[in-house]
């Protein structure tokens, strides 16, 4: 879909500081890498292995004993860890900022993030989360790939007062890394990933959960039959639970505002089963196939049947 | 996954009549002709567009006007079409059809087939329906292809007095195109396919149809931030709305049944969230992970990451 991405001579920044190294960071170091955009990336996480391992694979240049260590004389640093622990990380980094440095962030919720951290960031350094619209079900410094982030959306949300250079650097970095950028207030983005991502993983969990827990068939039946259209919905149950359990307590409001919109449209069409209202059930079932096309259309989504899954 | 399939040097039936052509009927002509199992295919459709397409694409080696002419003399019967119309396609062809024939469908609920279908069924003609668990998002006769039931499971829900014999015919030709084979009752596959494919479904639909509907969240900002998982609810919620308008409509009990206790499940989670508790959260997203492990490890899944989707 996108242009094949050059290296660029000079990188962006001269170092960068990898605050968790999972599928994002891990990512984000190989994209950055294969743009240029960096020069030096250090990197911490909170397990040794992890870190061990991002040496091993080249993901980072050395590795920092904590978030301070590893943000001290950063150009950009980047929060790549579950967004629970944000305030914690900021307060323990906040004496080793760096005057001019930015400050951002992958998490999957914004107005959590600007509360739980901005109030830790120092006068003179840059605070600009973001949330790349990217990812799979896989975690850990293994999984990550160049690719991750081409033709996928990065939303900024910058807080009144961000400065306009800053902003620019960073979104010269998403686009260097094959993202398109989008800016919007943190508020807003909550409530849009509340239905396009925290609500669809919610109901997967959900029904997963609800397969498991039957008597009456078992889970060798669940498992021999998935291919029915469960098993789409464990892919996504099988994502990090330590990063879905912060994102539902910390995008609670808008969380539960979409789920309760969800709950009463199931209302509708358990009644409409109830009734044996096929009229009502096939005007649903028409109308959804439309937003699809979309996706397909503006390079979202594979145009193979089956996502080109052939197992 | 499964061994390369050889053709059979004699068809195991001179005759198949599809009574439907869609991505079933059109995949099954493929595998059928792939392994030799089939003489003569001849196929009716309620669409004259959808037979000349079949007869193009060499699904079908004739057409018939009705679903009574297409079972004339056919050796196996096939009904392949929305499961709603299964009661009058049986009347219409039970004059027609053939002592020792055997008469079987691929519809997706079984309990409803055998009474709407099973009354028409003259005497000396075997009846043994039946439910690849295989397809995609896809519809029509030009969405088959042979491969689609390799290494899937189909259940085969003979009624008591089966002959032994036709069965075994009938597994024979469903082994030949692919599949591995489970019986079980009628009503069992519909409680097993309510959990691993119906309400699946059910909610996928919804959840879509929910994301349409929002006034504070724009339909072009539903699309581009799609990859957060929403778009893999619209494959399934892009399926043929016949065919799953049918299938709630007839097997409402089991569905319902189902619903519900994802319902409860759904509240559960709803009031964790609530009151914050993280540990329940946890629990669950923890638990969730090893049944796609179990998918994985039988065969039914792909083992790459997000499908192994590039887009």
């Amino acid at each position: 879909m996108s242009d094949p991405i050059e290296a660029r001579e000079e990188p962006l920044f001269e170092r960068m500081a990898l605050i968790g190294i999972g599928l994002i960071g891990s990512s984000l170091s190989l994209a950055a890498r294969r743009a240029g955009l960096v020069g030096e990336i250090v990197g911490t996480a909170r397990s040794e292995a992890t870190c061990q391992t991002a040496l091993r694979l080249g993901l980072v240049d050395r590795v920092a004993a904590t978030a301070g260590e590893a943000a001290q004389g950063a150009d950009l640093v980047v929060l790549a860890g579950p967004v629970g622990i944000y305030g914690q990380l900021t307060e323990e980094m906040s004496s080793h900022l760096k005057p001019g440095a930015i400050v951002t962030d992958v998490g999957s919720v914004k107005a959590h993030v600007v509360e739980a951290a901005g109030p830790h960031i120092p006068e003179g350094v840059h605070f600009i989360p973001g949330h790349p619209i990217a990812g799979t079900e896989q975690s850990g410094p293994e999984a990550g790939f160049a690719e991750l982030f081409d033709n996928r959306w990065t939303i900024l949300t910058p807080v009144p007062g961000t400065s306009p250079e800053a902003l620019a650097k960073l979104s010269a970095f998403w686009t260097g890394l094959g993202a398109r950028i989008e800016t919007m207030t943190p508020e807003h983005h909550d409530l849009v990933l509340a239905i396009t991502s925290h609500v669809p993983h919610l109901i997967a969990y959900n029904i997963v959960g609800t397969a498991e827990d039957l008597a009456d068939v078992t889970q060798s039946e669940v498992t021999k039959y998935s291919a029915g259209g469960f098993r789409d919905f464990t892919r996504i149950a099988a994502s990090d639970p330590t990063m879905w359990r912060d994102i539902f307590l910390t995008n609670k409001t808008a969380v539960l505002e979409m789920l309760g919109r969800f709950v009463e449209d199931l209302s509708v069409l358990q009644r409409a089963i109830r009734d044996e209202d096929g009229e009502r059930l096939f005007e649903l079932f028409e109308r959804t196939r439309e937003i699809r096309k979309r996706i397909v259309e503006q390079g979202q989504e594979t145009t193979a049947p089956d996502f080109g899954r052939r197992s």
